[in-house]
């Protein structure tokens, strides 16, 4: 399924068309937020692509249904295994239900219970382990066990043009775009963010965002090689993953910059977003509205898109008494 | 302005109609909101009406600009007096600040931090009282002074005719409603949408919500009178108010019936907004959809309309650390 690919570029623009045309109707083409309050702060003017209103609250369930729905065309019956402790989990998990297939989780401790509770809801068999030398051992025997196809949260062609998709509604709904932002974990979104960019607006900048807590994407795409997270300190847990080899090619490619954001930026943008734009937004998916409050100098005067990438945040906090 | 009134009707579905061309361009037309979940769990087909997204975050700057916006045609250089604690007192406010008008704005504490800021960053002059007696101690005395013109919060037509243009906006998305819930406070909203349906669909079902803890609405519009409230106990303070003249015969005419929700029903509908639609609302603008989360007998197999009137959520105690 995956066409028209280059040795330079794992995943096509035609790859992400196509992955619209199979989520049409089973992904939510998600909503634009605006604010006049936040034009005024940062200065120029922002559209927000909120998928945190994508089914399983966050855009990952487009890499995870196109992923697995291509696998299902290709084997009815496939167990899929994955590693995620949070959105890919979910998005696997549900995207199995849809289509009537195994799912199994791994997940390393400690797990976000909001993100671990759906995925259990959404009927998928769950593995906690305490660290990644375990997680994979745990794979290798679900691989082997069940004959499980893995699917990886975003160094896969598939996963990858599945996130594309965001980007394609994007530049659908506000054409004229001069730079879109988005936070970077392992760069899947970006990935097929920056390859619709470049197909349908070369000129767009593309800026990943990342945590100053846990800033290894920012050194990978420099020195061009994987630069292992080491002691991450942030409450954007959903950012703790290194890029992959098939994402750091794109993002070296196409990124035109990185922004940093300290962590009383992150709270300060997931709070605006509750107070402000009444919108819910977990830590990770406040990281690329950050930049904004801070009335980023690079930004001004610009017609700016920032991707609002998930609202499973633990509220527990606010909610038990 | 308010015209084609009878004895009977003290607001007309001519004038709301009149107050939507007022607001039209000014206050936002609101999205709607739809989720698989919430359906499977009511037993129905539900569309949220998003008055949280409205500007100062309820519908009441409807009602406010709407009243403001007239008073301002009549007299160019009013200052406006309300009482209000809440979000009537930032409609006011920010109405005051478009049509620079000045506000003044008495509250009865406790006044939720949120919406006090908000008050005062539209630049309406404040007052804090303890209690009603010195809060009409000191609206006389602000009405002599500045002459200014008050403004009531929801016993007011042009008010209520402003409020009911939510309610056209609702018909116009979805002309086949079977019921519509919203929360009653002093009823503004309530028979605002209840003139429009009966103008538009007069078979549908109007139902109002009430907490357990401020119940008098549901025992003024059965006894005919303006019933106070004793001793109110509940977290949305937004209804902590007794209906009033004007709202009550239009409540008696043209409500279906009240549907009476407890406590721990409206933290359940606020967290359900919260963790699942991803949307943040106010203990009040949780209020209609509780009935809808115990699977409410009198809505299974309809299509229901719920006005989430707000979003001005205290949230100091999720993010204050």
């Amino acid at each position: 399924l995956i066409s028209e690919r280059s040795e330079q570029e794992p995943v096509a623009f035609a790859d992400i068309q196509h992955a619209a045309e199979v989520l049409d109707g089973i992904a939510h083409r998600t909503p634009l937020i605006t604010s006049r309050q936040l034009n005024a702060i940062a200065g120029a003017t922002v559209y927000l692509k909120c998928e945190n209103f994508q089914r399983v609250g966050a855009f990952k369930f487009r890499g995870a249904y196109h992923a697995v729905s291509t696998i299902h065309a290709r084997q009815a019956s496939a167990a899929i295994v994955t590693l995620s402790s949070g959105n890919h989990a979910q998005g696997i998990a549900l995207a199995c239900r849809l289509l009537d297939l195994a799912a199994h989780v791994v997940m390393i401790k400690p797990v976000n219970p909001l993100k671990y509770q759906a995925v259990l809801d959404y009927g998928a068999a769950t593995y906690e382990v305490s660290d990644r030398d375990k997680a994979e051992t745990v794979l290798q025997a679900l691989v082997e066990t069940h004959q499980g196809l893995y699917v990886h949260a975003f160094n896969d062609p598939l996963v990858i043009a599945g996130q594309g998709t965001a980007m394609l509604e994007f530049i659908s709904d506000v054409p004229d775009l001069d730079a879109v932002l988005a936070p970077i974990g392992g760069g899947g979104l970006l990935s097929g963010a920056s390859i619709v960019a470049h197909g349908l607006r070369p000129g767009m900048q593309i800026y990943a965002c990342e945590p100053a807590g846990a800033l290894d994407a920012v050194y990978s795409v420099r020195e061009n090689r994987i630069v292992p997270m080491s002691a991450p300190n942030t409450i954007a847990e959903g950012l703790l993953t290194s890029v992959g080899d098939v994402t750091l090619p794109i993002l070296r490619r196409h990124l035109s910059d990185f922004f940093v954001v300290e962590e009383a930026e992150i709270i300060n943008a997931m709070r605006f977003a509750f107070e402000r734009l009444k919108i819910v937004v977990e830590p990770a998916g406040a990281v690329a509205l950050a930049p904004l409050l801070r009335r980023e100098a690079r930004l001004a005067g610009k017609k700016v898109g920032v991707i609002i990438t998930g609202g499973n945040a633990d509220l527990s906090r606010f909610f038990d008494r």
